[in-house]
């Protein structure tokens, strides 16, 4: 029986060119973060699912992709379960599924500290790249397998560490050669302090939510959003207010002063976002790349400080293209308290998509075979794949066509495969001891010893 | 509520350390795999259903695990199914299952090259080094979530590349310095004659099973297990000669070709051998590296044609450390006939193991941070900053101690992670505008400016 050669909805293969362009974008992530002091560690592609279950909202559960037990998954359940189970169907997918496939690197990495919390030493910085799974309706710069590029910092609440966030992201970027890139900050304690000022502090997170939404709704939409939650018609100016907000950097924290001068909250996150923004690094601020957004919410909500999420302002829409913020208190959902930690993420793909479309990437041919040896006769056999070895001792990448075919087919195949070169071996060459070395590219032909042959091409 | 943190049963985390000599392998083996003429190539971490079942034996599909349909996964089931669910456990999870994780990187391969053939030119070399997953029973060397490297050929039938990767492995491993690693040659075709000249076609898979295991049982052991298959006792004798065959490499071709001469496929096996054996490098036979093994069978039964199995005599027990072989029309499970191919798989888990125990690892200490900045005052902030960012900026791997606490306590998280050496900035080097650097391993200690700083640690 045939079966049909399809990759899953979602999921993609990835063939050598995007596989070097992958490469390329991962090695300069990775090069910033060990240049900033991060080491790397890598976890599991499944956890035990009440590791992950339960962190990420309803929404998220719902996207987690759940493994089912292995031999009799159905030896746990319930038999009242099993006699009914389209109105179990909740118990009976936890019954029938211990293992999940992981949702992002914050979670699992919460986990390793605590798991592994003998080994380390705070404060403790990772960086993590690898790959995680959820079960999202694909669409362009969304599938439902991704790589992510996380660097966290635990175990300390020094806002230095806001601040070096705010260069890794400006070095990753400028390195990468990204246009218009815009690093957007905001703070949690800001939000919290705008829910106190518009009395509308039991609706934070539909605030957040509704915040968030401001580039596609506009102004008075999201306006009578917040009305519909229960904004109090006489606080409508305040928000009005907020909204407008514009301006330098510190233009909008002098604005944000007034309009959050009686909460507390609110004034400690203006404060930290000052602190932040006094001491970045002056040649990590070209063009004006950092932007205080007062709608900036993320969607997670285990954040508690600073959020960044960043951006470009090309036409290539890819949504955010690396985010991030502290949370204090994530390890505390496996039993280690007060623990406060800050951490951001690079979305590879949607990395990858814009920098495809905006044709950043660096020639790549190098990495490929540089000569291939044509095969015209099995009496040449040794006296090809002698010199086929010594090349590639010599770290020459070299390749041989391995069946014995007519010329112009091989040649063809030199083509296709973008080889720059071809070593070809005839009668005339062979009883010389000889090799015919042809450039494919200008056409060009050279007679040469092995040795000389090494040489040319090393 | 709390949930422990523990990693599933089979899976590892990965700390710095560990991650860097699974680079240092990884780095090697790509560097060959390119040096070789092989291109890079990443599939999904999972596949329909469809494309893996059945496709590695009843114990294969057992392995492989499930993933649940996402949302109301039990729609598609059949009421009767529902009803009595127990006794229809097999199509149950066909049911509510469509996808699985993949089970080895072969047949993700096989349907690569069907799916993508327009884009891809035959003979097409690609390497992959991604996980793959088992529900294994963990033990020594075994894992549920464990990496493989391979690489294969697929549209060639040419014996040049059975040459070409007894190259490789040896390559490979002598750039790994793995001492004493022994390749073991064998050849479907002889097992195949072998089976014929019993009188045991028809239990084929049978015999090889237990020719597998003579290295445990014995050669006693094994014959009386064939007796019980069925083998008749006049043909004892052929047997016993068989697995008696000992000498080089060509004594060994030769005794074969006396017990198999009535074979007309024992001889093609044993053709093949010994064309493979003459055209193989000098320079890559050091050390006996190269053995044929009558009773090396492999598991899988894709294979058709050369079989491949590397292991060492180290004291580390850990199995065999890379695999493969020849196999035909593996293709056309997915449509497209006619196309063989050849391909070999590493097993990075045992052979890291086989490294560590051995302590073949280099130094890894260059990969980390190489300099941590101390931090004594919220005065130095940005004193501090500016140089930590000069130096990254020069790459050289820079870090900071990000919270003000005393001297001694930041001195031991230095040497705790190991950083070479540390920067201080007290009152008296911030108002010289110098830095006093210390030099964590022999203790001493030097004055700079800025500039010298970078110049000492470039």
């Amino acid at each position: 029986m045939n079966v049909k050669a399809t990759t899953c909805k979602g999921t993609r293969d990835f063939n050598s060119s995007s596989v070097y362009k992958r490469e390329y974008i991962i090695n300069i992530i990775k090069s910033c973060f060990r240049n900033y002091g991060f080491s790397p560690i890598e976890t599991p592609s499944f956890e035990n699912s009440n590791t992950l279950l339960g962190k990420y909202g309803d929404e998220g559960d719902r996207l987690i992709f759940k493994i089912l037990k292995s031999g009799n998954f159905l030896k746990d359940v319930d038999i009242n379960i099993l006699s009914n189970p389209i109105d179990n169907l909740n118990i009976l997918s936890k019954n029938i599924s211990d293992k999940a496939l992981r949702y992002d690197l914050t979670i699992p990495f919460a986990r390793y500290v605590v798991q592994n919390q003998n080994e380390i030493h705070l404060p403790f910085k990772r960086y993590q790249i690898q790959l995680v799974w959820r079960a999202d309706r694909p669409q362009n710069g969304r599938f439902r397998e991704f790589l992510q590029c996380d660097a966290d910092v635990i175990g300390s609440k020094s806002l230095l560490q806001e601040v070096d966030f705010i260069h890794l992201f400006h070095d990753v970027f400028n390195k990468l050669r990204v246009p218009n890139f815009k690093i957007r900050i905001n703070h949690r304690k800001i939000l919290l302090g705008l829910s106190e000022i518009l009395d509308l502090k039991d609706k934070f997170i539909d605030l957040t939510v509704i915040l968030d939404k401001i580039d596609k709704m506009g102004i008075d939409k999201v306006v009578d959003e917040v009305l519909k939650i229960g904004l109090k018609s006489s606080l409508k100016p305040t928000l009005i207010d907020y909204l407008n907000i514009t301006g330098s950097f510190n233009d909008r924290i002098n604005y944000l002063k007034n309009i959050l001068a009686e909460s507390k909250i609110g004034m400690e996150g203006i404060e930290d976002l000052s602190y932040v923004y006094d001491n970045i690094a002056k040649q990590k601020l070209d063009n004006n790349s950092l932007e205080l957004d007062i709608s900036l919410a993320r969607g997670l909500n285990y954040y508690t400080g600073v959020i960044y999420e960043v951006s470009t302002n090309n036409n290539v829409k890819v949504g955010s293209i690396a985010a991030g913020g502290r949370y204090d208190n994530l390890t505390s959902l496996f039993g280690l308290n007060n623990v406060s930690g800050i951490g951001i993420s690079f979305g590879l793909d949607r990395i990858y998509l814009l920098m495809d479309s905006l044709k950043l990437f660096p020639e790549i041919d190098k990495l490929n075979t540089k000569v291939l040896f044509i095969n015209l006769n099995k009496n040449f056999d040794q006296f090809v794949i002698n010199a086929v070895t010594e090349l590639r001792d010599n770290n020459i990448n070299t390749d041989f066509y391995p069946d014995i075919v007519n010329l112009k087919k091989q040649l063809k195949y030199a083509n296709n495969i973008k080889v720059k070169y071809v070593v070809i071996v005839g009668e005339n060459e062979f009883k010389k001891s000889k090799y015919l070395l042809k450039d494919m590219y200008d056409g060009s032909q050279s007679e040469h010893t092995l040795k000389s042959l090494i040489e040319k091409l090393k």
